[in-house]
C-alpha cells in the first residue's frame, strides 16, 4: 500500500470547511467551538471509515486507535482564534492518511487545546500527567470561562482516559512556523529536540517625575534603564549562545506611560529558548546579573518575577534515525536535523513514550496567522516521510 | 506697609483644607469639583475682604479687581487629580498677600483648570485667546464630561471676560517642579523664560512573529528597533543639546504585547523641551532622521504622528530684572536666573501683555503629588520677593 497524495490534500482541504475564515485559507476553530466540535465529530467519522476505532477522552482528545499495539501519529486540530489551515491540523490529516495507507497498526490523535485558550497544551498535558486534571478544571479563558464549563460541551462523546502503555511511540508532523526550510529551499526537518523556554518579568522601580522640570542627568528612568538593559545583554550573551539560540523582550508596561512624565516603572518580559539546559541555566545568570549592574548604575531597584520554565526535550534517537532515512530517500539533500523553537504536544506525550517530531516549511515562516501556507508537494513530501519511517518500524 | 508672614501661611493652610486629601498635605481639588468651586468661592470673599472686586469669568476664572490700572499677580488654584497643596495655590495666595499688604493697585487672579482636566492650561488659554471658547467647550475630561458642562456648574456666578488692557502685566509666583533650586540650597529662581515643547508619536512597523522558531537574524523586531532610536538618539543629541534640555520617551505601546511573540509593532511618544527655538527644531531633524536610519537598518518601516509644540516664551526683561533685584535684597546669593521647564499660565498671559515667572524650591524636586512640599521660610522669602518687585514698579 501507499500514500494516496489526492486523498490526503482532499481530507486536509475538508477539514478546513470546519471555521473556514478571513484571508487565504485561514481558520477560525479554537479549542471547544462549535466548529472544533463539529470538526471532531468529523475526524471520527473519518477515522471509523478507515478501520480505527474513535474515542473521544474526557477532556476532548480524539484518538483513532488500531487494535493491539500501535505507534501513534497526530497533533491537534484546534486553532489560534486566528490561524491557518495547516498547523496541528496537518499533523493529524498526515496520521490518517498514513493510517488509511498502512498494514502496520497506526492510531492517530487529535489533542485538544494545544494552542491554549486555556493553558499551554492542554491536552495532551493533562494526558501525560504534567497537569493535573483538577487544577486544570480551574483555568479560565480570556473571556472568563473555565475549562471544566468548556469541555462539558463534549461530555456525551466522553470515554475514559486511553492508556498509554498500547503505544510504542509517538511520530507529530507540523509545520516548521519558522522561516529556516522556506528561505534554504529544503523539503524536511527532522526534529532533534524542543527547546527548553525560560520566561519572566523583571521590573526596574526608578523616580517618576516631571518630563519639563527635571534635568538629564538627575533622572532614574525606568524607559532608559530597559533600553540599557536591552543593549548590554545582546553585549553579554554574545559569547554564551548559538545560532540557534534566540531572546525576545515581547511585553513592555511602562508607569505611567503618559508623554510628559518620566517614568517611574517599567515591568518587561524577558524569555530565552535554547535547547541546551546548560546555557538556559547560563543566560539566566547574565540576564540576572545585567539587570542587578543596570539598577546600580542608574540608582535604580529591580526585581525579578517567578521563573517559568520548560525543560528542553530530547527526540528519541531510534525514531529520528528511521525520520532522517525516510527524508533522504523522499527528499535527497533537501532535509536537515534541526530543533523545535516551538512547544508542540510532543513535549507532553515525551513523558510516556518515545517521541519524535518532523516538519515540512511555513512560506514566509508565517503561522498564527491567516496567511499560513505551505507548498502542497512539500505536505506530500511530509506524509511521504511519516509513512516511510513508520513501516521501517515493523 | 509690609508682608504678614503669618497672615499668608495660614491663608494657605486655610485654602488647603478644601479638598484636603491623602497623606501630607495632599489636595484633591480638580477644576470644577465642589471641592474647587467652594475654595473659589471662598477665596472671593477674602479678595472682597482685602478690598478688591471680585468677578468670575464665564470659564471660571476669578479676579480680584484692584480700581483702575493695575499689575495681575495670581496662578491657579486647581490641583492635579493628586496634587500638593501648593503648585498654583501658592501664586494665588502670595498675590493676595501682596495686595493686602501694597498701597500700589495689585489685582489678583486664579485661572481655571490649569492643570488641564479638558486642555492644557485651559482657563489662562482661553482668555488670553489661545483656545477658543466654543472649540474649549467641546474638550472632554476622561470621564466624557464636556467642558461646557463642567462650567455651567459654575454660571450663577460668572460675569463677562474681563479686558485684560486694565493690566500692565502679570507675575507669576511657582514652586519649581525640579530639583534644582533645592538641590543647590537656593531660594528664589528668577524665570528667564518657560521653555518650549515638541511633541510627537513615533511608529515602527516590523514583523510580528514567533518568539520561538524565528532566528535573532531574520527579525524585524519593533522593540529592538526602539532601544536601538533611543540610544542612538543619545549620541546624536550630544553636541547640540545643553544641560538645560530635556527628552523623554514616556510613553511606550508594543504590539501585540506577548511575551511569546517578537513584537512587530512599537508607538511610543517622543518629547523634547528647550529654551532656544532653533534649537527645538535641530533636535526635530534629529529624530526624525534617527528614527528614519534605525528603520533603514533594521529593514521596518517608521512613521511620524502630528508634531505638537508650543514656542518657548520669554519673560520680560523689566520685570525680570525688578524681580531679580528684589530676591538679592531677600535672599542675597540664594537666588538665581533659571527657564521653567514646565507650562504656566504664564505662557498664555505673555499673549496680553508683559509676563514674569518666579520660583521657590520644590523639597526633592516633588509636585504633582501628595508628597509635594516647600520650607515655609522659602515661601515667604518667595512673597516678600514678589512684594519689593511690585513696590519697585510703581
Amino acid at each position: 500500500m501507499s500514500i494516496n497524495p489526492e486523498r490526503f490534500l482532499k481530507s486536509l482541504h475538508d477539514l478546513r470547511q470546519f471555521g473556514a475564515s478571513g484571508v487565504g485559507k485561514g481558520v477560525v476553530r479554537p479549542a471547544f467551538s462549535d466548529d472544533d466540535i463539529a470538526a471532531r465529530n468529523w475526524l471520527a467519522d473519518q477515522m471509523r471509515a478507515a478501520g480505527l476505532t474513535a474515542h473521544f477522552d474526557p477532556v476532548g482528545n480524539l484518538f483513532g486507535l488500531a487494535d493491539g499495539p500501535s505507534i501513534l501519529l497526530g497533533s491537534h486540530s484546534d486553532s489560534q482564534p486566528e490561524g491557518g489551515w495547516l498547523d496541528g491540523a496537518l499533523g493529524v490529516m498526515a496520521a490518517l492518511e498514513v493510517a488509511r495507507a498502512s498494514d502496520v497498526p497506526v492510531s492517530v490523535v487529535s489533542f485538544q487545546d494545544e494552542e491554549g485558550r486555556f493553558g499551554v497544551t492542554t491536552g495532551s498535558a493533562i494526558w501525560s500527567g504534567n497537569l493535573p486534571l483538577d487544577q486544570a478544571d480551574g483555568l479560565k479563558d480570556h473571556a472568563g470561562v473555565p475549562f471544566a464549563e468548556a469541555r462539558a460541551r463534549m461530555a456525551d462523546l466522553a470515554g475514559d482516559f486511553v492508556h498509554p502503555s498500547r503505544f510504542t511511540g509517538y511520530v507529530e508532523m507540523h509545520i516548521e512556523q519558522g522561516p529556516t526550510l522556506d528561505t534554504d529551499g529544503e523539503q524536511i526537518g527532522v526534529v532533534t529536540e524542543i527547546v527548553g523556554i525560560r520566561d519572566m518579568k523583571i521590573t526596574f522601580d526608578g523616580q517618576q517625575n516631571h518630563a519639563g522640570t527635571t534635568p538629564m542627568h538627575l533622572r532614574r528612568d525606568a524607559f532608559q534603564a530597559l533600553s540599557a538593559f536591552n543593549a548590554e545583554l545582546e553585549e553579554r550573551f554574545r559569547n554564551v549562545v548559538t545560532p540557534r539560540t534566540v531572546w525576545t523582550i515581547g511585553h513592555v508596561s511602562l508607569h505611567p506611560n503618559a508623554s510628559s512624565i518620566v517614568p517611574g516603572r517599567v515591568t518587561f518580559s524577558m524569555q530565552w529558548r535554547d535547547g541546551d539546559p546548560d546555557r538556559l541555566n547560563r543566560m539566566e545568570e547574565i540576564v540576572r546579573a545585567t539587570a542587578g549592574d543596570i539598577a546600580s548604575a542608574k540608582g535604580m531597584e529591580v526585581s525579578f518575577g517567578p521563573l517559568l520554565g520548560l525543560e528542553p526535550v530530547a527526540m528519541d534517537t531510534k525514531l529520528q534515525s528511521v525520520l532522517a532515512a525516510s527524508a533522504e530517500q523522499v527528499a535527497p539533500n533537501k532535509w536537515r536535523k534541526m530543533p523545535s523553537g516551538a512547544l508542540h504536544d510532543a513535549t507532553n506525550v515525551a513523558q510516556l513514550m518515545p517521541v519524535a517530531m518532523l516538519f515540512v516549511p511555513s512560506i514566509g515562516g508565517i503561522s498564527h496567522a491567516f496567511e499560513e501556507d505551505t507548498d502542497e508537494a512539500d505536505l506530500v513530501a511530509g506524509v511521504q516521510v511519516l509513512f516511510g519511517a513508520v513501516n521501517a518500524l515493523f
